[in-house]
């Protein structure tokens, strides 16, 4: 495919709109008794509609057979390549809490854990203490002083925190102190470039510090941190695309992930009616919406095959308040799949609607795993959403000459 | 999919011959009224007992959602990655008029334009003066003197003209005079490498000396450049496929791509017949042969959904002219889709039917988009078209011990 330079160059600005409703972990697996997905099983007549008016397809969020985690998932469909393009877990950790990243931050992932008299670690999450120890805990690491870079330390939940250094010269070419396993001293961080030796020393002074701090704090006696990182810097939607993109997102972590891309990311209740209220709130003021539905990923990550068939069928009800609307391009698919017979996300293809005015439609007649395997889309890599969506939206001028 | 370098080291020479019919602009849209394409409108009984006895599939000249020119499609019919290989928009006016290009040329696509009294474009298309005249003024700016290269000023159409640079040390690395809008001055032409150095100084010499020579020719009273271009310098079809290609085509822009990777053209007539005729009579001479139809393209550029009916269905019965030559291998397919709703190219995926004895067959039994959605090819990029061409035509052997 084209890269984003080839394809900034054939972009344009116009009026259409471009609406995409991800819906977290949409793919399912049947259950034996039905044979049937969630998706299958859910009584949806609007999205069957839209299925028969649009093209459909299966897309893959990385590749077959890869399982991605939220931030690849979404920026395939955002139009980056997600192989090429890497969010670190400590920055992902940061956009989770909506902590207010400046350009130069490290970021990384800590947990407490337990060590024993042998300083090996007995417990990488130090008994899951309670969120309220957490924080009581990170009040007093935020205490520690270092040499060139302040420092943040911020309660996630249970035994996770946030690290940040901010200062000059930082980069995330450092290793993890997290040996992943017991038994085992915490790994010294070591710089993977001489960009990261500054950031692998700020580490070691940081958890030589909070081992004496924490002496005391028995079963969270340690510190183990993963995933230093740096914002990506990604091109945004604008200079890509030409769009005015806006997000429409109640959890932290995907508003942060479009806020990566550039997005304006609009305020919104938690619910779906307040989400797509906002949606036509501010429906004059974009071209591009990205409108991010959590439940269906919650529900299967509890293994809850009914309340996940339930959140689709709420999205199916609501889903005439989207289309009332008459945008241009509308895509209904998901970031991954989050079967509720795994528990947890999985690599199996996602279905997609993709409508519009020119899109040229196909025998899809229900939107499901099975139905959408015979659409005109047939199977393809969801990088290839946008240009598609863009196409479209007639936003996109020849290739060559 | 395999590179160039490593198809070439599993091609071979046999007395297997493939016929690669190519309908410019194959695919269409469907008209709301009927849902039916132009194809699938048609009456085609040939195409349909072909893709019946072949096996079929859809096709993205590019990659889905982009909208490829002429040379783009066409290229990756002819197994060139349309990404990696480009064509400028010099070499491709050159090609389309028959310029008989020498290695090392560059060429510029050129406008006649108007500029007010204060030197700032008015109209880049000086409002599209006569064939008749721009003849007139290229024979006056052919008279240019220039340091370092000859000069060829030959007219194209209406108020496009073909600029050619021939010299030592020329190069395509040269930006656009033509700035695309009105109401501002022409651009110079700025060098992007250091081997565009000598042809931007050239095409701004000539700028100028055009300037004096055109003061009295309101409103074609300046000239604009664009698309400074050199001969790709493709390897041929017979280095990579050891093939012994031949064209068929009416239109010099589609010779001319023919011609860029190493084909024969046969002189031949422009209605269907002629081409038909040209192919039987040169059977016994090569091993390849690409026949161009144009009529489609055209009329869904003029948005003529009954007179691109019509076209296809001329072609279906001629068919026979084909397949009563029994090639080994033929296939049927299009460059890009120009759906008569739309009146241009557009990015939707072409149908293909790929038919030879050893094709295996699938449940199609009818030439057409939505037909084609369900076939055993699936949906993939033309580029690979070449090599299943080979394969079917047992002119590969095993890849890989």
């Amino acid at each position: 495919m084209l890269s984003l330079d080839q394809l900034k160059e054939i972009t344009r600005q116009s009026d259409s709109k471009i609406v995409l409703l991800v819906i977290d972990g949409l793919g399912g697996l049947p259950r034996p008794d039905t044979g049937k997905t969630e998706l299958e099983t859910a009584h949806t007549p609007n999205f069957a509609e839209l299925a028969s008016m649009g093209t459909c397809g299966l897309t893959d969020p990385v590749s077959p057979g890869i399982t991605p985690g939220s931030a690849p998932g979404h920026l395939a469909l955002f139009g980056y390549d997600p192989i090429k393009f890497t969010v670190g877990r400590g920055i992902l950790e940061a956009m989770g809490i909506d902590f207010d990243l400046k350009k130069g931050d490290v970021a990384a992932r800590g947990n407490f854990c337990t060590l024993n008299d042998k300083g090996l670690v007995t417990d990488r999450r130090a008994g899951r203490i309670s969120t309220e120890e957490n924080a009581k805990l990170c009040q007093k690491l935020s205490k520690i002083v270092l040499d060139g870079a302040e420092l943040y330390v911020v309660p996630v939940k249970e035994h996770r925190f946030l690290l940040v250094f901010r200062g000059n010269g930082l980069s995330g070419d450092a290793s993890d102190s997290d040996p992943q396993q017991v038994g085992v001293v915490p790994l010294s961080v070591v710089a993977s470039s001489t960009k990261g030796k500054k950031t692998a020393k700020l580490a070691n002074e940081f958890a030589t510090k909070a081992k004496a701090i924490l002496a005391d704090s028995h079963p969270a006696n340690m510190v183990l941190l993963r995933g230093f990182s740096q914002h990506p810097n990604l091109p945004t939607m604008n200079e890509i695309f030409k769009l005015n993109p806006a997000a429409i997102a109640a959890y932290p972590m995907y508003r942060g992930l479009a806020k990566l891309v550039g997005m304006k990311v609009l305020n919104t209740g938690s619910t779906l009616e307040e989400e797509f209220n906002t949606l036509a709130q501010h429906y004059a003021e974009h071209d591009f919406f990205f409108i991010h539905v959590k439940k269906t990923d919650s529900t299967g990550e509890d293994g809850n095959f009914d309340a996940k068939v339930r959140a689709l069928e709420e999205i199916d009800k609501l889903l005439p308040e989207i289309t009332n609307l008459n945008p241009d391009v509308l895509i209904v698919t998901g970031d991954h799949s989050t079967p509720a017979m795994l528990k947890g996300h999985s690599w199996h293809p996602l279905p997609i609607i993709i409508y519009s005015k020119w899109c040229r439609t196909d025998h899809v007649r229900e939107f499901g795993e099975t139905a959408c395997t015979s659409g005109a889309l047939g199977r393809f890599p969801a990088v290839e959403v946008m240009p598609l969506a863009m196409a479209n939206a007639l936003k996109l001028t020849k290739f060559g000459a």
